[in-house]
């Protein structure tokens, strides 16, 4: 399919904010610098939030420092990105020239309440102050659990759409459906995901899946198939912690890359630089790949497909 | 989508041929035993072939002999199936009371030559010979390298359907289209197999895909959609040699089940015992899981989705 998809690596955020240590600035500058340079469209690069809740990203402001600085030696077109958890952190991302701010909603009171101590109501309320307290800068939101939730279960795709498009009406410019517990198959995403382009036509619709159960990359193309254009995804399928079963990374930048060009889908990515990226990533970070491409050659005549 | 699926574990067979060393036939009679308890549709028990080439199955005969004397005490409905690579040892597989048997041709005559010291015109005439030898038979043909060959490079879906077409009017009941080296994409197996569907109205289609990429798990839910109704997979991911970059095992049989059910496609199997099963083999092999199901507990509102 003849399209061109945005993808955005959440590995220094989202990878790395569960990791088993604290990872050295510059080695997350390093990262950040190998994804820009195989010209992936966007960089989560760190979070802004409390360094009590999660001391792995208590680095933000060096990093983003540093990533900022680098910038200018860089291709240009990457989008340097950072979530903020609450509307007491926005101040503190916004002292950086930031491209993006992204910051998530959960579908479920259940969720709401143990990640933020809120509900789901409150969570929104807050996301419109966020939006109007930031007028200048793209902002993207995240509909968390969206396909299921560990507290409350079955998530229903009313319940989802409903909330995409109140965050829309608060002036999100991007809505991402996340798939924070890696639940969700392929039918179930390319109904809601197809519901939401249809119900918002004027919104870029993301997707964002964990893969706990083997079927993260077959919802990235059902999710494309249905319409979304933005997708996000982690160098070497980092996230979750590696030594602890029961939380899976994010789907892997490189197989996404490599499944989404296969089909004609254009994501600017240069495939060998994000392949030798993630090989490099899980030396550093001495843990097991969690991908299938940087594992293989790939043929010369793939290059034509 | 409400369909019937039958998967066929090939893991004995397909996965265990490249072992990195030979697996006790008492293993892989559990192995077998496991499959039909967990009410997997018909399971790749061995390949009748020269020791010399795959010493890996060299006890093709005794295990026959044990999993056929253990299938009376168990649950009825698996289907127990050998490979056959040549004429040559049709007969040594006909001694046993199979349910199948199973062939290939290669797509390509690179392929062809680089296995079998023949082309694939040569191929197709020894198949139509065993299918004409082995009258009482159901028999398997699956077209290997269908979507791409290390050898002769990309393969067009018009020469995969007219050897499907030739195979099939050579009697045989069942065609797979073998993604041996694990370059399909979604796109590229929807095509090919919505033609063979339309072409071979009559004939149940089948896909067999190793997980180079990343993508084998969305290979599998693009052919089912268009229409095959048999999926080959393997226990635990396992296939090709884990320690041998390069050779990636088939799609993980508990991946595959989680995704098909999750779907609403009905398989027959019961996912906490492939999960088990599958946690026992790469327990008992001494490798890593190649797939992500038994990693993650699965939730008990999922059952009902």
């Amino acid at each position: 399919m003849s399209v061109e998809v945005e993808i955005r690596d959440v590995s220094p955020r989202d990878g790395l904010q569960d990791h088993f240590e604290f990872v050295p600035t510059t080695t997350k500058t390093e990262l950040v610098r190998r994804l820009a340079e195989a010209g992936v469209g966007s960089i989560e690069v760190t979070s802004f939030v409390s360094p009590k809740v999660v001391p792995q990203l208590a680095d933000a402001a060096d990093l983003c420092e540093q990533v900022l600085a680098q910038r200018a030696e860089q291709r240009a077109g990457t989008r340097f990105a950072a979530f903020v958890g609450t509307r007491s952190w926005l101040d503190n991302a916004l002292a950086w020239e930031l491209d993006e701010i992204s910051i998530a909603v959960p579908a479920t009171d259940g969720m709401s309440q143990a990640n933020f101590r809120r509900d789901t109501v409150a969570m929104l309320e807050q996301a419109a102050v966020m939006r109007r307290d930031a007028p200048e800068t793209l902002m993207s939101a995240t509909v968390a659990v969206a396909f299921g939730c560990p507290f409350d279960g079955a998530v229903s795709a009313d319940r989802v759409v409903s909330l995409a498009a109140s965050l829309r009406e608060a002036g999100y410019d991007r809505i991402f459906l996340g798939d924070t517990i890696g639940v969700a198959d392929p039918e179930q995403v390319r109904k809601v995901v197809a519901t939401l382009v249809r119900s918002l036509p004027d919104t870029t619709i993301g997707v964002h899946f964990h893969d706990c159960r083997g079927a993260a990359v077959a919802n990235v193309v059902a999710a494309v198939e249905a319409g979304a254009r933005l997708v996000d995804a982690s160098l070497a399928g980092i996230g979750g912690c590696p030594f602890a079963p029961g939380a899976a990374g994010n789907v892997a930048l490189e197989d996404v890359v490599w499944v989404l060009e296969a089909m004609g889908v254009r994501t600017g990515i240069d495939r060998e630089a994000v392949t030798d990226a993630a090989r490099w990533l899980a030396e550093t970070l001495k843990i097991p790949l969690g991908s299938k491409t940087p594992r293989h050659r790939l043929f010369d005549w793939e290059e034509s497909v």
